[in-house]
């Protein structure tokens, strides 16, 4: 039987007991009905896995004693997509979800010219980053920045290789072909109405390379997905 | 500008007129505001597409005369998935959105001795299927099947190449690795709480080969999105 892990972005290697806030303790206590002298494990989110014993079993303060830690190394090469956010909140959630548990190192809010959405709930996005990392039992929780500029994003990541996707009929070769192993990489993926060619051309002087992500047009939120997928696939 | 495309089932070459159903003709006449003499086109999602005008705008049953016909050719190789449905239903129904908007020719829904969902809300899948294709411009609409018991599944497709994805600890290869590139394909995708141990074997000594999609976890819709993207980049 696989031990539960919990969420401890506060632990770190000097504590020896840990409290848990309300929410992990309600989730660990009161739905998943653990008591004094159970083991679980918690994640802090940046690699470290402790293995820990419930000595108070409160269901507002959980309180473990730690017996142990294991950290793990950080995924390499380091993946990272900038994603213009849809109007439609509940798709870019589901692009979140979805993009931490395949796997990610950091999402960057990509404010283009056509993005419809530029501010973001980010405590709800953090909660729902941190429920995708556990679910999928992975140690490292993705960094989602702040909401930033393109021209920014563009002259940012200078030592990465750089793509964007975009659906002008321009040429283009498949991310999966074009892109290279071990290799640090960023990705770019527009709003609905798709990157301008004035945006695709500023990126393009910039060194990123144009890609397609398949035959099929896809939504914004689909081809984050498609291209996570796919830098997970080469990396 | 593109034209807009709308989906008539019903459509054979024969007709020189069609009528669009009531849902079809609000959309196009109320919601996108055309009128008598727009060109629009029409997908019978059996890889038809129709080029048409416009000659009663009613909102209720609009009318339009057929001027064309292109028949596309069906995708190839053939990829199908056969899925254990998730019990929240915003998840496989996210699950078949996706996958159309990929690319896939065929939807089993699957029950293992594990899958928690054995009857499907048919007519709203299919709908979800058919926004999909309209969105991604493809012209076949994939095809949802009934669900269907595992023995009888892994019994059938005798000439594809089949595999398996399970979470059990053996030994397995990666999807990308393995498929090979012009070849019809299905994969099966367990539930939340995976395949058991004898419907793996079953699978395997049926000649299907265990895969992964990756390092981490997956959750069922997840998997079967990976899955998806996957078989059209080898495919």
């Amino acid at each position: 039987m696989e031990l539960p892990v919990f969420y401890a972005p506060e632990l770190n290697d000097s504590m020896t007991v840990y409290t848990m806030n309300e929410d992990t303790s309600k989730y660990c206590i009161q739905v998943l009905r653990h008591e004094k002298g159970d083991q679980v494990l918690l994640a802090d989110g940046r690699g470290g896995r402790y293995t820990t014993v419930i000595i108070d079993d409160n269901r507002k303060k959980c309180q473990v004693q730690i017996s142990g830690k294991e950290q793990l190394p950080a995924p390499e090469p380091a993946l990272r997509i900038a994603i213009a956010f849809t109007k439609n909140a509940s798709r870019i959630e589901w692009f979140l979800e979805k993009a931490a548990e395949i796997g990610v190192q950091t999402i960057i809010p990509l404010v283009s010219h056509r993005t419809e959405k530029e501010k973001i709930k980010a405590e709800r996005l953090q909660n729902i980053l941190v429920s995708a990392m556990l679910q999928s039992k992975q140690c490292y929780l993705p960094v989602l920045e702040e909401p930033q500029a393109f021209s920014k994003v563009v002259q940012s990541f200078g030592e990465e290789q750089r793509f964007i996707a975009h659906c002008l009929p321009d040429q283009k070769q498949d991310l999966g072909d074009v892109m290279e192993a071990g290799r640090n990489t960023i990705i770019l993926i527009g709003p609905e109405g798709d990157f301008t060619p004035e945006e695709v051309k500023q990126a393009m002087d910039a060194g990123f390379k144009p890609v397609s992500l398949g035959k099929t047009r896809l939504r914004t939120e689909t081809a984050g997905m498609v291209a996570v997928v796919m830098m997970n696939m080469k990396a």
